[in-house]
C-alpha cells in the first residue's frame, strides 16, 4: 500500500498560485474563442505536458447539422435511446476507429481476456468523464468486458469525436457527449449519467475534477455507496487534495497523474519525439546546426533535449534548480542564463512550468527568424499578451504559427500562440493513451477490490505494484521478456517475486 | 525538513537477505587474502557503485618498513604526537597530493571561503571514521576550516594513504591510520579516536558503521553529548536503520548515501566513464559492433547502456522490474532473459545488485573470448565460485584479468574475479569525490546547527535544499549559470526563492 | 585494379539497367496518373533522395480557371508580354513567397551582394529549365543580379508553383511554365525560352536533361555559341555522359549533382530528419522501443539509421557492400539479412537505389501492423506490384497511407505506395535548397569565366574550390567561423591558403 | 577544374612541406632520447592516426642482457641459425602471444584456411620490413602458409617485441630484430634479409620504405626479379610517389594506407575509442559537463568529438575546410576559431595533420587546469618547443603527464609531450590491426599474382574489390550476414554479383 501522506506533501510542497488560479480561471468558461477551448481551460493548469488529450485528427466534422443533440430524439439499433450523442448513423465509422485504437492498445485487450473468468469489476457501476475518443472507447468497453456498468460523459465541450460517441452508444453505453457542446450542455450531459432512475454509481473515473465536483454540490450523498474516485489530471488531483486537506473528501480517491509509468510516457519520452514532430510540421525548418535553447530540465526538458541534439542541433539550458542543472551539464549541455544566449539562438523553448519565462525583453532582442514555443504547461511560460501592442504585426502565415512583426522588419515565429506545441502541432501516440488507459483501469480495480480499511478518505497514489503492472501489460508491444527473480534471489533481495521490486523513493 | 520514515520503509521495502549477511561477513574478517581486502569487507555490501574507495593510485608504497607503527615514536615539526601514521617524513609528499585533490574540490574550498566569517561548525569535535585520501583530507581540512575539531581514522585496513595521513599528522589533526593495518590495529585506531582523555566528540562522521559500532559497544555515554552521526555507506546506514527499528538509536542520524545529487554521481554518471575505462584498461578491446549484455537496468545499468551504444556496441539489457524494462525499451535496448543472448554476445556486464545472476550454466555456453565483468555490488552477482572446479583451468594473464579455459579450449575473460570492474580496474573521478565529502559536510553542519527538536532519534534523509545546496556548489565548475525566480514566478509556483525546487517524491 | 581517371569512371562502372530503362519510362509521358505526374517521371530515377522537387506545400491551387495559359493574353505591369503563366495576377502574393525563401537563402544573397562590383555573368544569356518555386525564384533573380538574361522553364509538368511564376514574370523574367501542363505543353514551353528571334542563349542550366535533349534535337547548331552547361539530376547527368561516350557532346558539361556539399545535404542530413517527419506524419506512430530494419547503409540508409537509433528505435541493417556493411556493424547496428528479422519488425525501410528490395514473400512474412517505406529511389524497391493481387484489400486511411490486408485479416501499412517516403510525405528544408541553388549559380559562373581550354567537350564535376565555396557561403547560418591557415600552416601543407583544401579521392 | 586521374592527384595536392621535412628528421636518426625513438622518427609523419605502431603492452622487457644479438650464436631448435634475435629462449612465451593474437585476426586464419588447397603465394618469395609484434607475427606465418618464404626485419629499432622474434625464429623464419637496435644495427638487419646467397626476394612488403631505399641504394639490380612492392605508411608512400614522379619506380607498388577500410579503422573508428582511453589513462578526468574543442574535423576528429559529445561533453571545432565544418555544424558542434573559447575549455585535442595549430599565445590563455594533447601527427600540432622557457616550470606528475607551470601559478596539463597520444597513452584493438595485417596480405597476393601488363611502374590504391574483400573477412567478427545481389538486381544495378558494388570516388 503505497501512500504519500497528503500532510506532508502540503507542507513541504505548499500549493503552488497556478493552482489557486484555477478557481479563475473557471469564471471564464464560456469566453474562449479557440477551438482548444475549454479544453484549455480545464487542461491548461496540468503540469504534464500530454495530461490528456484528443487526438489531432479529431478536430473535422464537416456534416455539421445546426440541430442540438438536446433535441434529437434518436435509437440504436437495439431501441435503446439512453445517450445523448451527434449523430447515431455516424456509429459504424466510430467503430472502425475503435478497432484500429484496439490494435494498439493491447494491454487493455489483454485485460479483457483475463477476464474472461473473473470479473473484477463485476457489480461496479462507473460515471465517467473524460475525452470521448477512440482511445477512451477502448477503455469504457474493456471496463464493460471486466464487468462494469458504465455511464459516460465528456470532460471537455470540444474533444469528442462525434463518430465514436455514436459507436459507444450504439454499443449500449449510455454516453451524452459531443463535440461543441456549451456550458449548459456540459453540465447537462454530466448530469444525465449521475441523475438517473434505479441506477446509482458506485466508482467514479474522472479527468478534471468536474464531475466529481457536480456529484459533491448537487448529489452528495451519493458517496455513500461510492467506493472510490479515480483522477488522471494534474487539475482534478489537486481539488482532490484541497477536498482533502478541508477534511471534505469522503471516499478514497485515487491519483493516478504521478505514476512512474504514465508520467514517464506523458513527459520525457512523448516529449522526445513530439517536439521534433511539431517544429517540423510547423515551419519545415532542418534542426541541423541550430542553436536552441531549452528553458527547463524536468522530464519535459530532458525529452527535448536529448532528441534536439540527437538531430545535431546545439542546445543550451536555463534552470533553477541545482540538481537540474548538474544534470544538464553531466549530460553535455551548456547552462545558461537566458539573457546569455538570447541574442543568438534559432529556437527558444519553454518546459518550465512557470509563467513569464520568456518576456517581452527577450522577445524583443531575439534575432530576426527565431522561432519560440511553449512545451510545458498552460500558455504562461511565454509572454504573448506583451506581443499584443500596436507596434508589431501579427501575420498567420499557416495553421498555429504566426509571425510577429517588429518595426524594423524583426520576425519572431510563434507557434500555437504560446499554448502547448505538443498538443496543438503534433498528436500523441496511441502507446502513449494506452499507458494512461491501462493505468485508470487498474485503478478502478483496485479501489473496487480493495478491503475494507486498506483505503480511507484520502488521496492515495497507485500502488507501485499496479505501476509495474502497467509496464508489464506494455512490454509485449516491444517483445521484451522480462526476466523472473529466483525463489534464491527473492529472498537475497528481500523482495516478493511478482513485486513491488523497488521502494517508494526509487527515483527510475 | 525530509524524513523518509523509516517505519514505513521498512514495511514496504523489507530488509534484504544480502543485508542480513552482513553480519556474517564480518566474520570472515581477516581472512581475505587480496590487497581489496577488509574493503571488499565493508564496502561489497554498497547498493552504489562507488560507495567509498580510495584512488587506485594508492595502493602503491614502495618504501615499506617492517615496524608497526603503533610502536614508532613520532612527532610532527610543532612537537605533538596525538597521531599515529606510518612516516611522519612523508608529510610534504602527502601535502602536494592534497593540494592537487584541493584543486578539483572547489565545492569544499568554496565552503571554506564564505567559513571565513561565520565558523558553523564551531565547537564541533567531530570524530570520524572513513577511507584516508587526498580527497578525505580535503574534507577534514574544511570541517577545521569551519570551525570543528577533528580526531579521525580509518574505515578501511588497505586503503590508507600514508603520505596523506602523514600531512594531516603534520598539520595538527590527530590521525590513527596505515595502509595495511591488522583488525586489532583497526580497533586500536577508532580507539584512538574517541578515548580521549579532556576531549569528547559531539558528532560522528561514519563510513560503514564500524566508528558508531564502537562507541555503541564501549562509550554508550558518549552518545549523551552526540548530536548526530551522519553515515555515507549502505552497510552503515542499513545498521542505523536496524538500531532505530530495534529502539535502540539514541541521536539523529542523517543518511547521505541516498542524496539525490550523490546517487546520480555515484551511479549513473560515474559508471557511464567507468565501464568503458574498465574495459579499455583490462582487454584493450573494440568497443564498435560488440555484442553486450548488461544484467540490470537500474541507474547503473542505465550509465553502461548509453556509453556502450555510443561506442557503437549493441546492447541487451535483462530486467525483472517491468518499470525499468520498459524504459530499457524505449531507450532503444532489446530486452531479453540472459539465456537467449547467452550465446551470441562478446561481454556480460552485471549491474543488478542481486546474486548468481550470471551462473556457472551460462558461463558453459558463452562463446570463446566472452568478457565478463561486475559492475553492480559485492562479488555475489557472478557465481565465480562455480568457476573453481577441476576440468577448468584459470590463467592469470594480467593484473585483474583470468583467462578460464574449458576443456575444449574456450577461454572465458573473467574481470577483477567477478569483483566490482569499477571498483578494481579504473578510477574514480575526483569530482565524483567531491560530490560525497561537500554532502558529508553539509550533513554535519545541518545536524549540529540544527533547532532543539528539528531532528529526533531516527534516520534522516539529507533535506533536500541542502542537496540542492550541494548541487549548486558544483555548477561553477561547468562555468554553469542557475536561473533565479523572480519574485513573482515564485509566488505563482509555491516556492521559496532559494528552494527546496521540487516535492519530496519528485525523481529527477 | 584501381586508378581514378574519367574514362574509367564509366568503364569501371557500367551503366545500370535503371538507368538505360530511362529510355522506356519516357514513353509513358502521359500516362501518370497521379499528381506526382511527370515529377515521379523525370525524377524518380534520383539515386539521390532529393534530387529536385518543389516544397509539399506548392500543391494547393485553389482558383483553378480551366483557360489553357497558352490561350491567354497576359501582360505584366511594365507592358511585357514575352512569358506564359497561369495568371499574371497572383504575382503579388508569388513575390512573398519568395521574400520569405529569400531569408532562408543567404548563399545567394551573399552572391548578390559581393556581385554588385563584378558583374560575373554580365553577357550570360542563361536558358533553364527546372523545377518553378520559391527557391528557384530567388536562383534566376540572384543570376540576374549577376548580370545574366535568362529565360526559364519547367521541367516537370505538375511541380509550378503558379503565383512564383506570376512574380517572375512580372519581375520581366521571360517564364513559360504553369502547374498541369500537358506534354505538348511542355515541349512548347521550353522551345519557347530558347526559340527566340535576336536573343540566343549561351549558358543552359537543366535539371533531367530535357532542355538540353530539345535543344540538341531542334537546334544542334545553338551549341556554337554555347559555352556549357549545368546539369543537377542524375538523370541528366547520366545522359550526359552517354553523349560524352559516343563522342556527341559537344560543349562543356558539368555534373553539380555529385559535388560533396550536395550530396551530403541532400542524403544523410536531409534523410536524417525527413525519415522521422515522414512516419511521424503519416503515422503517428512512436519511435521509442519499436524494431526497424534498413535496406541499405549509403548515405541515406547512415542518416535514417542514425536518427532512428537516436530516438530509442532498435535498428537492423542490410547491405550488399561489405564495406558498408563493416561501417554498420562498426556504428551499433546488427547487420543481418531481410529473412532473419523480417517476422519481427515493425518497420522496414528501404535505401538502396535497388529493386524488388522488399519481396511479396518479405510482405507475406512481415507481422500485422507493419509499416513499410522507402527512403532509396524511384518506386522500385517494394515489389508493391506483388500486393496488387484479388485475395488482399487495399484501404486508404490516410493521404499516402494504405493498409493492405490479408485474408487473414494482418494489416501491412505501406506509404507514399512505395515511392519517396521523403518526397510525398515530408517537406525539404530551404536549407537544403539553397545547397543546390548556390552549387548551380557556381557552376554556371565557372563554366562562363573559365578561360579557353579549361574545360573540353567531357563532363566534369565541380571543382573542389567551388564545392568549398558553396559550403563556406553557408556557413554564416550556423555563425560559424572558419579559422584560416597562416602562410606558414599554409606552406607546411602545401596547400593554398584559398583552398582547395583535400585531394580529390578525400572521402569527408 | 577537377577531373581525377593519377597525374593530377599529384599535381593538384602539392607534397606539403611535412613530408619534405622527412629527409631533414632522418638525419637526426640517433638523437632522440625516449623510447618512443626511431619510432616517432619513421612514423611521425604519418597522417593517419595509428599508421603503424606496436602494442603498448610491448615496451617492457625485464631479462636484458648486455651482449648484442650479433655476437650471439644461437640456433632454433631445427638447428638454423639463420636469424638474429635476443634471445631464442623466449620463444615458447612468443608463442603464446602469437596463438592469442591469432584468436583476434580471424581474417587472416581464414586466408590460412582457404589456401590449405591452393597457395597464392607459392613460390612467392617476400622480403618484409615492418613492427615486430605478435600481429604481424601472425601476418607472416600467413604468408607462409599461403606458400611464400619471408625474411623479415625491423621498421623501427624500439617496437620488436624480442619473444615474438624468437618464436618467429624457432618455427623457422629468418627474423633478425630485436629491440634497441643501434642505426647501424638497424640496417644491417635489413640487410642480412636481403643480401642472402641463393636466395632472391620476388616480393617487398615495406613500412616506411627503409627496406625499399635499401634495396634501391644497394641492390638496385635486385628489381628486375621483383614483382612488386607493397607499403603502409604514408611516408613510404610518399617516398614512392616521389620515385614514381622522377620516373625512378621501376616496379609496380602498391599503396595500401589508402585503402578505405584501414582509413576508416585507423582514424575515424580507432580514435573514437582512443581518445577517451589516452584522456582517462594519464588524467582520470571525468568527461561529462566538461567544455572541450577539438581542432580539426577529419577523420580523427569527427571520432573524438562524437565519443566526447556522447559521454556528455560540450564541443567545440575549429575547421580551416568549410565543407567540414558545415559538417561539423550539422553534426551540432560550434564551429569557432581557437581565440573564441580558448580561456573556457578544460580541454584542447589537436586533429589537424598541421603544425603550430596550439602556439604559446594560446597556451599563455588557457585556463589553469586545461588539459593539452594531440590526435593528429606527429609533434608538430601544439609548439610545446614555446613551452621550453625558464619562466615555466615543468612537472612530471606521471608517466606522459606533465604539469606545466606558470609563473602565477597557473598549470597546463600536457600529455605525451604534444606527441601523439592515441600512440603513447592508450593501446590500439588486435582488431585494427587486422584490419592493417589483412590488407597487406591481400595487396601481396594481388600483385604476385596480376597478370602480365595490369599494373605498370607506377604506385597503385588497392583494388576496390580487395578493399571489399579485407572488409568482408572481418564481418563474421560480427556475426553479420551479408545479403547478395540477386541476378536481377545486379543487372538492374550494373553490377558483378561480386563487386565491386561502389564507383571509386564514392565517399563512404
Amino acid at each position: 500500500m503505497e501512500r504519500i501522506d497528503s500532510t506532508q506533501d502540503t507542507t513541504a510542497f505548499n500549493m503552488p498560485d497556478w493552482m489557486i488560479q484555477f478557481a479563475d480561471q473557471k469564471r471564464e468558461f464560456n469566453k474562449r474563442p479557440t477551438k482548444i477551448g475549454r479544453r484549455s481551460l480545464s487542461r491548461s493548469i496540468s503540469q504534464s505536458s500530454t495530461d490528456s488529450y484528443s487526438s489531432a485528427a479529431s478536430y473535422t466534422d464537416s456534416s455539421d447539422d445546426e440541430t442540438s443533440p438536446r433535441e434529437k430524439q434518436q435509437k440504436n439499433s437495439k431501441g435503446s435511446s439512453d445517450f445523448c450523442v451527434k449523430n447515431i448513423k455516424q456509429a459504424e465509422f466510430g467503430r472502425r476507429e475503435i478497432e484500429i485504437a484496439e490494435q494498439e492498445m493491447p494491454a487493455l485487450m489483454a485485460l479483457r481476456k483475463r477476464a474472461q473468468g473473473e470479473k473484477p469489476l463485476a457489480g461496479a457501476k462507473i460515471v465517467g468523464c473524460t475525452h470521448i475518443t477512440a482511445q477512451t472507447a477502448v477503455l469504457i468497453e474493456t471496463l464493460g468486458a471486466l464487468g462494469a456498468q458504465c455511464r459516460w460523459a465528456a470532460c471537455n465541450i470540444y474533444s469528442t469525436l462525434n463518430e465514436v460517441a455514436a459507436a459507444l452508444a450504439e454499443s449500449g453505453v449510455p454516453v451524452f457527449s459531443w463535440k461543441g457542446e456549451s456550458e449548459d450542455d456540459f453540465w447537462w450531459c454530466i448530469d444525465r449519467c449521475v441523475n438517473v432512475e434505479g441506477w446509482q454509481p458506485n466508482m467514479i473515473l474522472d479527468d478534471g475534477g468536474d464531475l466529481t465536483h457536480w456529484i459533491y454540490k448537487k448529489y452528495p450523498n451519493m458517496f455513500k455507496k461510492i467506493k472510490g474516485i479515480v483522477e488522471e489530471s494534474v487539475t482534478g488531483v489537486h481539488r482532490l487534495y484541497q477536498l482533502s486537506k478541508a477534511g471534505k473528501l469522503c471516499v478514497p480517491a485515487m491519483n493516478v497523474n504521478d505514476s512512474v509509468t504514465k508520467q514517464k510516457f506523458d513527459n520525457l519520452y512523448c516529449c522526445r519525439e513530439s517536439i521534433l514532430d511539431g517544429l517540423k510540421r510547423t515551419t519545415d525548418m532542418m534542426f541541423g546546426g541550430k542553436q536552441v535553447v531549452v528553458c527547463g530540465y524536468g522530464e519535459v526538458g530532458k525529452g527535448c533535449c536529448a532528441a534536439l541534439k540527437a538531430m545535431g542541433s546545439i542546445v543550451y539550458v536555463t534552470e533553477i534548480d541545482p540538481i537540474c542543472a548538474l544534470q544538464a551539464c553531466m549530460d553535455g549541455f551548456r547552462l545558461v542564463k537566458l539573457n546569455e544566449v538570447i541574442r543568438q539562438v534559432d529556437i527558444v523553448i519553454t518546459c518550465t512550468g512557470n509563467k513569464n519565462v520568456v518576456t517581452r525583453e527577450h522577445l524583443d532582442r531575439m534575432k530576426n527568424g527565431c522561432i519560440v514555443c511553449n512545451m510545458g504547461h498552460s500558455n504562461t511560460e511565454i509572454d504573448v499578451a506583451s506581443l499584443r501592442t500596436p507596434e508589431l504585426t501579427w501575420e498567420r502565415v499557416r495553421s498555429q504559427v504566426d509571425h510577429v512583426i517588429w518595426p524594423d522588419g524583426k520576425r519572431i515565429v510563434l507557434l500555437a500562440e504560446g499554448r502547448l506545441l505538443n498538443l496543438s502541432c503534433s498528436t500523441v501516440p496511441t502507446f502513449v493513451l494506452s499507458i494512461t488507459a491501462t493505468t485508470q483501469a487498474l485503478a478502478l480495480i483496485e479501489l473496487y477490490n480493495a478491503p475494507e480499511g486498506r483505503y480511507k478518505q484520502d488521496v492515495y497514489l497507485l500502488p507501485k505494484k499496479m505501476d509495474e503492472y502497467v509496464a508489464s501489460l506494455h512490454l509485449p508491444t516491444f517483445d521484451a521478456h522480462l526476466t523472473e527473480l529466483s525463489d534464491e534471489q527473492a529472498k537475497y533481495l528481500g523482495l516478493n517475486k511478482n513485486g513491488p521490486f523497488k521502494p517508494n523513493y526509487y527515483r527510475y
